[in-house]
């Protein structure tokens, strides 16, 4: 996978690119990372790359001609089929784990980050592929959005988990909330790893497992358990659970 | 607002708080940053801070005494009341604009970032305030979700933003999607500006940008229309684009 981002601030990328997951996958040249400063397509003598907005109001819109410029520089080489255009922003489609299964499927992801400014609508319309919000927030740019995605995407990729993680028994794969994780000690200040966990008995600590799960998205998210199919004994406990919340 | 994270991955976030409005903030003393390896506070002689989940199944649990004690170390001096400890993790409450408000109003945000690992549940029960999930997809860590996090709570802090950027015209503000923005040249490569925001004429103008953020939302976000009172124009814009989008 080749990633490309367009940015104002390529220093930003630095720590998260060059840390952890992401760091090694690069190494083992499982990934590239391509960060520009679109600045330096600019063709404006002062090297601006925004201007006021037609129809006045406040803030600023980055102009299309150091964008489409700096794009076009970096897909002249590969067909465009196998690449996706991503424009960060609020108004885009809200990023999910489906999302990120379909990119990993790509081989290039281009990046759009705006930062503070709007962008020009024909960046929009005549050149990206994608328009994602990471999230019904706000934040300053599009920067923290293309981290995001670089990140869930590349731990898709095969060969870039090694047995130490595991993306199976995630969130969001098996539709259910993570049940709850004890380690050592036992007893860490007077509060108890619940007696099942030391039982040894694995039927009784699958199961255990399967209700707290159920559980716990039946309390913080119900939305999860209308898109997933269940069992009938996962109804039962649901049926059980759902007043003693 | 004063911001401690645990993690065990410090530079990566070197590039993010030093960039932009986060540096900016920090250089005017609106915030502080003080990222924190939690490994330093472990107690095993190998300085583990991870170990291996009771009842078995796969991947590491970080463990509760390093936490404990790091949250310990830096809550010290402040009253509790003035401050929230913030888990990030995919069972978390989703992330809003709202919550945003919400964390600002705070003095200290402690964020514990996990890597692969689990936490221990006793971390959740009985020492955080908060459990956040910045979205339904998967992260390598809770990084990039403290990140954002800080990101969107402190462009809401008194004196952080100046007058080149505008909150109050953000999405999620209006409760619609931004209207399209355009500007020069006039004509890219065969592109054009619609016309109407040419004319100088200020009262066309305006309805256009009401109508295209009403349009955009329509087709893009239907639910955010749900939660906003409509204006009697809106109503009938809603009628005649509905079908037509």
């Amino acid at each position: 996978m080749r990633y490309d981002v367009l940015t104002l601030f390529p220093e930003m990328f630095t720590g998260v690119l060059g840390s952890s997951i992401l760091k090694k996958a690069e190494e083992r040249k499982l990934v590239s990372y391509n960060v520009i400063d679109f600045r330096a397509y600019s063709e404006d003598k002062h090297s601006r790359v925004d201007d006021y907005p037609y129809g006045g109001g406040g803030g600023m819109v980055l102009t299309p001609q150091p964008i489409f410029d700096a794009i076009e520089d970096i897909t002249k080489e590969k067909s465009s089929g196998k690449r996706r255009i991503i424009l960060l922003c609020p108004q885009g489609e809200r990023y999910t784990q489906r999302k990120a299964e379909e990119l990993a499927e790509f081989e290039q992801l281009i990046f759009i980050c705006g930062h503070y400014e709007g962008y020009d609508e024909r960046i929009r319309e005549h050149l990206v592929t994608d328009e994602i919000s990471i999230g019904d927030y706000v934040l300053t740019g599009g920067e923290l959005g293309a981290m995001v995605i670089i990140d869930s995407v590349t731990r898709l990729l095969t060969g870039v988990l090694g047995n130490e993680t595991s993306a199976v028994t995630d969130s969001f794969s098996t539709g259910l909330l993570e049940y709850p994780h004890y380690t050592r000690p036992v007893d860490f200040r007077g509060l108890k790893v619940p007696d099942v966990l030391l039982s040894g008995h694995h039927k009784n600590i699958d199961e255990w497992r399967h209700q707290e799960a159920i559980k716990r998205t039946l309390k913080r998210r119900p939305d999860l358990l209308k898109d997933r199919e269940l069992s009938k004994r996962e109804k039962e406990w649901i049926d059980t659970f759902k007043d003693n919340l």
